[in-house]
C-alpha cells in the first residue's frame, strides 16, 4: 500500500472512532461531523508522509504504529488549523479551499473540535501500541512536545501576543515542531534510536516555512485554497520580506539540501534522500517549481 | 506525604514544565503565567483525590505513576473550565473567585491555556511511566476517553449545540466521564484491573453532578467561587429544577451510597468507603450538608 493510502486510511480510522460510529453509538452530530470536515478531504499531508518516510528508512517493524504516528502527527495539524482560524486569532473565513470550520459550524463546534483532535492523536497512539508498549512513551512525549509549552505549536502561537518575538523561535515553534516530531516519531514507531532525526525535521519545517512565505506571495487564491497575502495583511515575519523571492527561493533549496545532509545511517538513506527532495520540490508553486529544478 | 501535599506537588511539577522554569528557558511569558494561573490557587481536587484514593485502595506500587494519572485528570478538568469559560461558551467572567482566564489574558491566551494544559496531560502519564511502561497505553486511553469524543467532556459541551439532547447522556459526558476516569486510572496507575472501577467513578461524578446543582441554587457566591443561578440563567439542566431541593438532597445520597456499593474487591476497601462517604459531604454548602449528616 503506498503512503497516501496508509495515512488516508489511518486517519479515517481514527476519525470514525471519535465519532463513534465504529461501535454504532455515534456522538453529537454536528462535533462528529466537524471532526471529519476538519481532516478530510487531504491537505498534501506533509508531515505524515515525512514520519512515513523515516520510519520506512528505519526498517519499520510495526507498520500500525508507524500509521498511527503519522495520523497522530496530521491530526495535531489540522487541530492546530482550526484552532488558528479562529475570529480571536486569524478570523479566517477560507481553509484548504472550503469554509473555515467556526465558519462552517460556528465557534464552539471549531472549539471543541480542535480539543477533541488533540485528545483523537494521543489516544490513536496508545490504541496502536498494544504490541509495542516501550514505544508509546516516547511517541507520546513527541508528538506532546511539538504542540504543547513551552516549544510547540502553542508557545509559537502564544508569542504573537507578546511584544518581544525572537523570530527564529517562533518559526521553529509554529512550523518547525511538528516537522521535527513527524522525523522522530516516525523513528521511534520503527523502535530506531529517535533523537538524531530531530535535525532533519527542524530543517524541513524551516524548508517548508520559506515555501509558504513564497506561496503566500506568489500564489493564486485557487492553488493554495486559502487567502493569499496574509502573512503582509497580518504584518507576520516573512522570507519573501527579509530575502526577496530570489533569495527565499535560494534559502530554500540550502534548506533542503542541509535536510538532506542530516539524515542519519539507516538502512534505507538513499531512498529517503531521494523522498525528500522530490517533496521539496512538491511545496513551491508550479511555475516555481520548474524554474527551481 | 498526604494526598493533597502529593497532588500540588505533582501539578506544581508539571505546570514548572510546560513553563520551561525547570529548564531556564522559559516559553512565552503569557501563556506560561496562565497555565499556572489556571491550576492554581487550588480548587476541590475532587477528582484527582479520587484518584488516589482508587490507587491506595489497590495497594498502590508505583506513586509516582498514581500522582502523574491524578494531575493529568486535573489539569484536562482545568483545560475544560478554561475553555467552557471563553466568550463563545459560557462567557464567564469569575471563576474560582478570580477572573477567569480570558478576562485576566484575553481570549487567544486562553483558547492556547486550554490547547497545553490537554497535551501537557498526556506528557504528563508518559513522563512517569518510564518504570511501567505497559501501563501507558491503558492511561492514555482512559484520559483521551473522558475528555475526547464520542463519549468525554468535548461530546457533552458539543450536545449543547444540538437541539435534541439526551439529559443523561450529557451529563454522564460532562461531569461522570472525568470521574470515572479518575477512578479507572487510579486502578490503572496501581497495576490493578481497571475496567471494573468505572461504575464508582460514574456514580460518584451522577453524585458531584447532583450535588453542584444544590450548590447552584443554595450558594452564596463566596462560598462557590462563581456566580450562582447559572442553570437557570443559561437554562441547563439541573437536578433542583427536575426534582426539588429535598429531592435532590435525597438523590445525591442515594447516588453516594451506591458508588460506596460498586467498589470491587480489593486490599483497601474499608479505608476508601469511609473517603468516599466523608468527600460527599464536602460537595455540599455548610448548612446542607449539616442537614444531610
Amino acid at each position: 500500500m503506498d503512503a497516501t493510502s496508509r495515512i488516508e486510511r489511518a486517519l479515517a480510522a481514527a476519525v470514525a472512532r471519535a465519532q463513534g460510529t465504529d461501535s454504532g453509538r455515534g456522538g453529537p452530530p454536528r462535533l462528529a461531523e466537524a471532526l471529519h470536515y476538519a481532516v478530510f478531504p487531504r491537505g498534501a499531508r506533509i508531515r505524515p508522509r515525512l514520519c512515513l518516510a523515516v520510519a520506512m528508512a528505519c526498517g519499520e517493524d510495526d507498520p500500525g504504529l508507524t500509521d498511527a504516528a503519522a495520523a497522530s502527527i496530521e491530526l495535531l495539524h489540522c487541530a492546530s488549523l482550526v484552532h488558528d482560524d479562529l475570529p480571536c486569532f486569524d478570523d479566517a473565513d477560507i481553509r484548504r479551499g472550503k469554509p473555515s470550520v467556526h465558519k462552517a459550524f460556528g465557534e464552539q463546534i471549531a472549539v471543541l473540535a480542535g480539543d477533541a483532535l488533540i485528545v483523537l492523536a494521543f489516544q490513536t497512539l496508545a490504541w496502536a501500541a498494544a504490541g509495542a508498549p516501550q514505544r508509546l512513551g516516547i511517541l507520546v512525549d513527541t508528538v506532546g512536545r511539538s504542540v504543547g509549552m513551552p516549544r510547540g505549536i502553542t508557545a509559537g502561537q502564544a508569542w504573537e501576543c507578546e511584544t518581544e518575538i525572537d523570530l527564529a523561535e517562533y518559526q521553529q515553534e509554529k512550523t518547525g515542531a511538528l516537522f521535527a516530531a513527524a522525523a522522530v516519531a516516525g523513528a521511534a514507531a520503527a523502535g530506531a534510536v529517535a533523537e538524531p532525526w530531530r535535525l532533519l525535521g527542524e530543517r524541513l519545517g524551516a524548508a517548508y516555512q520559506v515555501a509558504d512565505d513564497i506561496r503566500d506571495v506568489a500564489c493564486a487564491v485557487e492553488e493554495i485554497g486559502k487567502p493569499v497575502g496574509q502573512d503582509q495583511a497580518h504584518a507576520r515575519p516573512s522570507a519573501v520580506a527579509r530575502h526577496g523571492l530570489d533569495g527565499a527561493m535560494r534559502l530554500l533549496k540550502e534548506l533542503a539540501e542541509g535536510a538532506v545532509a542530516s539524515i542519519p545511517d539507516c538502512p534505507g538513506a538513499v531512498e529517503l534522500r531521494a523522498h525528500i527532495l522530490s517533496e521539496s520540490q512538491r511545496l513551491l508553486p508550479k511555475q516555481l517549481a520548474q524554474r527551481a529544478a
